[in-house]
């Protein structure tokens, strides 16, 4: 029985201890079957760009473990029916029996058109997202630690803010379409008035309007406002806020998003208090030395699952994480659905989270060495 | 004798530590001396908001000297000649004989101003700058934290770079008017083709065109650039790059910095290359976590030599930290002096630094447990 395993979307802190858990499950009991990896995701598939996992040392699976990005590459893709039949027959002309791929929601669809598409195929799905968003799992691997960062960096930026206090101090947290990472940041919190002051995700739309009112109450009490906010945030109208298209000439350029400071700019404006914004951006899911080791054990997990599940002779399903360990899941009901943080744990008639929230988080990021919040001497 | 200590300027993950050993060595020596802080700087001397510093338990002290920001604030309060004089009548009124002052090189400056103006007053300057430019002084208090976080984001973020090729990736650096901090990124690569592939810093002027051809040529060649740039960079004409004004009917608000994401807006437009960029930014002077052990022990001898330098009987100087250990220079060979990386640490022909600005550099950071560089498997 061969393999191949591919990434598809953006790494984490922990991705590549996935690949290692798989990897070493693989090894153990495949009975000789080879594993493939295709370099940069199903991009790798298409182009016939594969390598042969093997004979890796144990000093070099540790080290790859605690690697952020991945070893062997990731890719945003997107397939078109051509291109699902096309890796039907690369896998028949390589004699490849069974295919694993990591991802959220969308590359989960991505691995039930690729099952659907090629009789025979076994099709394992190894869950990995920063944003939290897939369902049926408690949680995914590369949650835990990009949590664990915001949590930090705003308790840091909030120490930094208490001591010279900026009036409006704005960090846009990573989130695509859920505010996951930014409800984590709740976490940074020890004492009443501590960073973060206000908290805004996409599961609440928000108006410009309600955030100016939201700070004004803030900075009249305090004279500072730390404020984390989902990069993913939309507006009372629905649009995103912090779009940035630039029309020059004919062309239309969508550039990167620049939400913090797009929000930071308009502040100043509507209430002519000063502003800036930190955007930590990829560091979030990349900085090594905050990431969690559960989330890496975790992570591991998930591999060692996919390569039994798989040896077991399971397809069509996605690894889960269950409060005991691991679990399984039909890709129908992963695929394309996006799980928001729950009404349940949002604190009503504001932006924040409350205990259901902290009790779900606080055993995933494990202990966090916080420097202590402080009053002023 | 009786002491206030104040301090200047933006906070570093490492400024309380020279609180720390300032009150340590005052405890010990100044025989029953009241050592005062001024909460929030010298508007805290002026509004006569002090605290006496007085039987802190060890375990506080312990604690302080690891949280960034200022256990008793700062402030960046211009001082008109009248607030010179109004200090020295706070002074005299409340029997203070010698007043530390903690900053960079506009701090030394305003010590100097209120040692001329004040007659008898002891003034001794205490070092503190994460943007490492102040004359004399072999390197400042909290540069080397700083430095220590960019190194290991800038080394995170190639790696996620490396696995998911984001076409542009602009890193914004801190450091006002001086590429200290932009130029330490240097360190964070292990191999050829590692992030990041271009520095850029203010010594050195830049003109758009010359980026855009720098960040083609690694394009080209790799598919992927990551760029360190200083918040301060200026362009061909010395104007700042990324000056973000408004113009709002009649009111001109000057924005918080965007420079990276302004950049990242002016290649893609140019190139027509996707760009993106991170801006970690105050997170870059407070990260805890990755601050820099040896940075915390000299902040900590800076306050030492400054209890020694005023019960020794010393003003008007600000104490220095030399190869040996700490030494003194008059105000004058400091305040609103600004050192520039130096010339001939500068690689010739290109922004970026040669073997001398490492080893200055290796020593002061400490070791990093960075994530190694890899190639793809």
């Amino acid at each position: 029985m061969n393999a191949v395993i591919a990434h598809g979307g953006g790494p984490t802190a922990v991705l590549n201890a996935s690949l290692v858990g798989l990897y070493k499950e693989w090894s153990r009991r495949s009975r000789g079957g080879k594993l493939f990896a295709a370099r940069f995701g199903v991009r790798g598939i298409l182009e016939g760009n594969f390598v042969e996992l093997t004979g890796i040392p144990e000093a070099r699976l540790r080290e790859a473990a605690r690697t952020p990005g991945s070893m062997i590459g990731s890719s945003r893709l997107p397939l078109t029916a051509g291109d699902i039949e096309k890796i039907g027959r690369v896998f028949r002309e390589r004699g490849i029996d069974c295919f694993f791929y990591t991802g959220g929601n969308g590359s989960m669809e991505t691995a039930l058109r690729i099952s659907r598409a090629v009789p025979g195929l076994q099709v394992i799905g190894i869950p990995k997202t920063i944003d939290n968003d897939l369902a049926v799992t408690h949680h995914t691997p590369g949650y835990p630690s990009a949590a664990r960062f915001f949590i930090q960096a705003v308790r840091d930026i909030g120490l930094d803010n208490r001591a010279l206090p900026s009036p409006i101090c704005i960090v846009e947290v990573l989130g695509r379409n859920t505010g996951w990472i930014a409800a984590a940041t709740a976490l940074a919190r020890a004492r009443r008035d501590d960073a973060p002051h206000l908290i805004y995700f996409p599961e609440r739309r928000l108006s410009l309007d309600r955030i100016a009112t939201d700070v004004e109450t803030v900075y009249r009490r305090l004279g500072r406002v730390v404020i984390a906010v989902c990069e993913g945030q939309i507006d009372d109208r629905g649009q995103p806020f912090g779009a940035d298209v630039d029309r020059a000439g004919s062309d239309v350029h969508r550039l990167a998003s620049n939400l913090g400071h797009t929000l930071a700019a308009a502040l100043t404006r509507k209430l002519g208090i000063r502003a800036r914004a930190e955007k930590p951006g990829l560091l979030g899911r990349s900085c090594s030395a905050l990431s969690s080791g559960i989330d890496r054990r975790h992570s591991m997990a998930c591999g060692h699952a996919a390569a039994k599940a798989a040896l077991h002779g399971e397809s069509g399903k996605m690894i889960t994480l269950t409060p005991e360990g691991t679990g399984l899941t039909e890709f129908e009901n992963v695929a394309r659905i996006e799980r928001p943080v729950p009404d349940a744990w949002i604190a009503a008639g504001s932006n924040d989270v409350g205990e259901s929230f902290r009790e779900f988080l606080t055993p995933l990021v494990g202990r966090i060495d916080l420097p202590p919040s402080f009053e002023i001497w």
